[in-house]
């Protein structure tokens, strides 16, 4: 699985950083899950090979602007770059009757479905190759951290299985192999009975804004990946009246190392810090903090990269 | 005045432009007004020298979304940077109440006034230096153009009128020479009687989507500069089934020729129109149609572009 950040700034954009919105692309390369789409999403989408048709599910964490307000210009786009497959859209409820608003208000009559679901109910959703669960975050208003496990990656045929059961090897085989359905002695064998997964199942978690780390602990159990909102530094915080309902890149790394998640992705910066390292405060500041805390695999997050997790179970740019 | 084209691409961003903003500049080089508002627009502000703080109002010509879905997150960052004073807002009745809900269901308190006004019934809009009346254009949706002219230009002293008045030579004169209303034996004397333009005011009309040029015949009687879109070119439109409420280079061209118009700014081009000219269609085949009518000063709108209505009536980039 790979992930390519199209916005990485809080609250505003900067010239370098869009607001929030990352892209989950699955194992294939092809077909990806928008998590939120703050202004402009569409435009950075520009700039990568990811096509609105290959797009599987958009999930908005929370109702604040910097994460939804690309929605409708996407969606409009989307429309007139011809998509017809049904689009399903898991965001707060408060936002659903924003969106047909928007929709309605603008004229803008979409070529396909959308379905809109409410992340405050969502049930183990699934496509053919990724199911997402949430996890519930602890931020200013309601917000939601999404959970993206691999289904199946890779299946191989299970010879034991076929060979216990009596399915003679050859092109009964071939046809499960290549997820066929096919009838032995009188009876229909589902193809996903025979197919197991020949590598474990990846584990990526996405996060929308939160104050609380500590409320990932279960999910962090296994991931692989824990991407996660660090939009202050220590002395910043402490210079400030309020967290705002966000964390600081130190409480998140500590939160991470002592959960053992390998690979921790930082994000949501705010504006002040800047990319060039000669000023202050910097970004290299973010990396500096949480170096000091852990000791996995740390990247901070920039806007067009994209990241590949690889075999060795690291994540790198590529 | 100036003009800075903020996006000059129809329906859907590009890489090089974005959707529907034009930028007016008072000669000050300060003040501006916002004509449309499509996604992105904040995003192209950060590349200009335009502040949030300078503006002094909106105007929406048309409700369709890339003219208007970059509104709640300019609007959002604008109370970020710490704007205060109100702000008014011109715009199709149909939008006021998706606005007032992109805002609150973000939770989006800004800290300054936000002042709501039809431009269905809008009447003589004014500033300190500009006034502005609508226009009705012909388009899919209800659509219009904004003709800006300025109020008092360069005023001086009306020394004839001061004479004739009995006003004495001397400190009195320079008060109400710097605007500061002051009294003469007995009673108050209005700055604004005794200041009179120095040179013609100018006039610009930035129009909204529109099929009818024609419409534009009474606006265009004595304006400097014509911004309308020109978003097919004539072989285009003949391939195609239907105009889609827009007008072509050539028609917008005849029309400018015909009324006289100096200086003609086409924006609003159909993406399928290439900046490379070895491309085809690219937009030198809109040049090239619009020249083939119009022997005025022509402008084929760019992204960020400054244009600058000089001393002698001629719009140039600067």
């Amino acid at each position: 699985m790979d992930l390519q950040f199209l916005g990485t700034s809080s609250g505003v954009p900067t010239k370098a950083r869009n607001v929030s919105a990352t892209a989950v692309i699955e194992a294939s390369g092809k077909s990806w899950y928008l998590v939120d789409c703050g202004e402009g999403t569409q435009h950075q989408l520009l700039h990568t090979p990811l096509s609105m048709r290959d797009l599987r599910g958009i999930f908005i964490t929370h109702v604040h602007g910097d994460h939804c307000y690309g929605l409708p210009g996407l969606l409009a786009s989307a429309g007139m770059s011809g998509r017809s497959e049904p689009l399903e859209l898991i965001m707060p409820l408060a936002l659903h009757e924003w969106l047909r608003l928007s929709l309605a208000v603008s004229q803008t009559y979409l070529p396909f479905e959308l379905h809109l679901l409410a992340v405050e109910t969502l049930q183990d959703w699934r496509s053919a190759q990724v199911a997402v669960t949430t996890v519930e975050l602890s931020h200013r208003v309601p917000s939601y951290g999404f959970v993206f496990t691999e289904i199946n990656p890779e299946p191989r045929l299970d010879t034991e299985r076929l060979q216990a059961d009596g399915i003679p090897r050859g092109p009964l085989w071939g046809d499960l192999a290549h997820g066929r359905q096919v009838e032995h002695e009188g009876r229909v064998l589902d193809t996903l009975t025979y197919l197991k997964a020949s590598r474990a199942a990846r584990r990526i978690v996405v996060c929308g804004d939160n104050d609380s780390p500590a409320l990932l602990a279960e999910v962090a159990k296994g991931a692989d990946v824990l991407v996660h909102e660090a939009t202050f530094t220590e002395p910043v915080l402490q210079r400030s009246q309020s967290n705002f309902g966000h964390s600081t890149a130190a409480a998140v790394a500590q939160f991470a190392e002592a959960a053992g998640v390998p690979n921790l992705v930082l994000t949501h910066f705010s504006a002040r810090y800047q990319d060039n390292p000669q000023r202050s405060p910097s970004i290299d500041d973010v990396r500096q903090e949480a170096l000091a805390h852990y000791s996995g695999q740390l990247t901070l997050a920039r806007d067009l990269q994209r990241y590949h997790l690889g075999k060795d179970g690291l994540l790198a740019a590529v």
